[in-house]
């Protein structure tokens, strides 16, 4: 008899994102008349830049023809494209990572979800709350978590990201093995100085623990205080991953391609402390799971490093953080409590009630789409994130609508 | 401290295609002079359709455009992609899948690799021998296998491919859970019939087990008494999941697109005999670690089922079995046993000796890489398998090498 793997039974039944389109879709049969504005779903709206328009159709017609045509690629990527990550993204900004470091994906989703698969299944693992649910979902499928309760799994280390601690969660209290770490955060916006990392690194160090840091939005970063890459911290390159992704900086939610980072100095140990290098455990998962990244995609992101790809990256970033700044501007100016928006493309909102309750009543009132901070965790249940991916102008009408509509928000 | 997933240590060195690739390179070193010829891994070589090329390039071109540009797309496929799937390859042939069935993905190997993650960890697992590495190492890792020994795993259940059983294994004399089968065969190049495999179905159903049907190879099926997809089977829709690619139809190795069939009706069990929807588990499984297929990626798929696409791909696919026809006849001709090569771009070569010294005599004396069968598992410990995908001029010049040399393998 084909059994199941029951740890999917302590799943929570449906994924955040689904539930709110499906009340959004609700909403649209019911107010045909109102135009949705969407500041829920962290994804982007701008065309693709130009250059990596162009070199991804150059791509594509290569593999149309004899000469140039390229079947089964490395599965971590081409040399063309981890090199200039390596150099742009790095080696020009002081930060040691090299070219043979990088395994390219089709997706941060994918590497944050599947990494977890390379540890015991017994092993504590910390997680930020509220967090993007991926983390805490690939545990719970793992068997890492026992009952549900509270919004919270048993059997987790949650860090909780509040107003007291600034959105930056303090130090386990306990020894833990795995520590989720994200940031600018989602869903909070929150940076990280150089300082406050370094804590988390020597708390690796001395727990012999792994940080997996997700730094989808470093490009957002623009206070230099702030952290881009977790590698700027004296040895973190033994005790953190780094994931990253084109997603959002070049817009490419819907062409796929990221890249994770795996120093060879990283370390996870056998249960007689033996040590194994995490590269080499991740580079057998990878070549064994996964078959590499489309080649024209991988062309269109190499266009991102090229003095114009540059140029036009920077230009979306700044036209998205544009938009944030407005929201955070104008949810401040109506009294509301909020965070992000500065190094980040996202505004955490106290919502001062539940926030399913406000995201229904904004939708309702105004037809605008936010997403509720309890499908991020209990952290989450007063607040609601908003975010700046959408064009200028329907921000402006969002926060125009808003204004107009306080009262009964 | 970060432990490891133990079961990794019990893996294999090396992954068996970088194994040859490094021989390759050595020999390529040691004889500058000598043009090779790869008829090993299993990697297309003639050029994207043009309707592919053309439909891929109007894909990239909508994302250059605010008006048509798209962001995160559905995690199992567009729509306009699945229901073109549903409609030709099966519908149209009298077979029921039903569009919202198929799951849109970036590869078989990712998805045969992945799907025994919804299964508990103490199933029983029958797997071919030989078979294509992938099935073998995620349940390794997964930790349904004991010790190794004799190119085997204890814990699976290994279903031998041999000369005695025509190449078509026998049904387990024990009870199984989780059936892998392949046909056409990767490597034997075996097709089954659909009374053959109804035996395999019943077979399932009687033990409430789940056939992972992988039929990447499908359309290479030119026999009609062969079947295509096995939900040509009656009561198949019960027991069994098929995996699907245009990886070797359309040439899609580089580009990466594939589709996994779940039905409604398939169903697995927790402990206490109570039923689950698998399709609601790989829902749940890959909505939470995948994030859909880039979507110029799936115009280019969707254009294969178009009027012309379709010939251009049966054109691409006769050039390969005209090779394959090529090889099998040749090395018939000179005494070798064979079989696959008719429904199959494989020919699986009895090399009347050790696997890998027929690979490095033929490497040495003739530059052609061909697969050693030990890298299969056990069965093929003296046998090695010829793919046809190559160019005909090149596998013409590798039949005179091997004529030329045959005293010598």
């Amino acid at each position: 008899m084909i059994t199941i793997n029951e740890n999917y039974l302590k799943l929570q039944t449906s994924y955040l994102f689904s539930d709110i389109a499906k009340k959004v879709e609700k909403y649209t049969k019911e107010s045909p008349d109102t135009k949705i504005i969407r500041l829920g779903i962290g994804d982007v709206v701008y065309p693709l830049p130009e250059v990596c328009i162009e070199s991804f159709i150059a791509g594509v017609k290569e593999l149309g023809e004899q000469s140039s045509f390229k079947g089964y690629g490395p599965s971590n990527g081409y040399d063309f494209l981890r090199s200039k990550i390596a150099k742009f993204d790095f080696q020009d900004r002081g930060v040691e990572v090299f070219e043979d470091e990088i395994f390219v994906s089709d997706g941060s989703k994918c590497d944050t979800g599947n990494f977890q698969e390379l540890f015991a299944q017994d092993i504590k693992v910390a997680i930020p709350d509220p967090v993007y649910p991926v983390y805490v979902d690939t545990n719970v499928m793992a068997g890492r978590t026992k009952g549900y309760e509270n919004n919270s799994f048993k059997g987790l280390v949650y860090l909780d990201a509040t107003k007291d601690n600034n959105f930056i969660p303090n130090l386990p209290q306990e020894k833990v093995d795995l520590i989720y770490l994200c940031f600018p955060n989602n869903p909070t916006g929150t940076a990280i100085t150089k300082e406050e990392l370094t804590r988390w690194v020597d708390f690796a160090k001395e727990n012999k623990a792994l940080i997996l840091y997700d730094a989808a939005y470093e490009s957002f970063v623009t206070d230099s205080n702030m952290v881009k890459s977790i590698y700027e911290v004296e040895g973190a390159r033994k005790v953190a991953v780094e994931f990253r992704s084109f997603s959002k900086s070049a817009g490419f939610t819907g062409v796929r391609c990221a890249y994770t980072i795996v120093p060879k100095e990283c370390i996870a140990y056998d249960k007689e402390g033996g040590e194994h290098k995490i590269f080499d455990m991740w580079n057998r998962r990878h070549s064994t799971k996964f078959n590499g990244v489309s080649y024209p995609v991988q062309k269109a992101a190499e266009a991102v490093y090229s003095d114009e790809g540059r140029k036009q990256v920077q230009n979306l970033i700044d036209g998205y953080m544009k938009n944030a700044k407005l929201i955070f501007r104008e949810l401040t100016a109506l009294g509301y409590d909020c965070t992000g928006g500065v190094n980040s493309p996202y505004i955490w909102v106290d919502a001062q009630k539940d926030s399913w309750d406000f995201f229904d009543t904004l939708l309702k009132k105004t037809g605008i789409v936010c997403t509720p901070g309890e499908g991020f965790g209990k952290c989450g249940k007063q607040y609601v994130r908003f975010s700046a991916f959408n064009t200028y102008s329907q921000v402006e009408e969002a926060m125009k609508r808003i204004k107009n509509n306080k009262k009964e928000l």
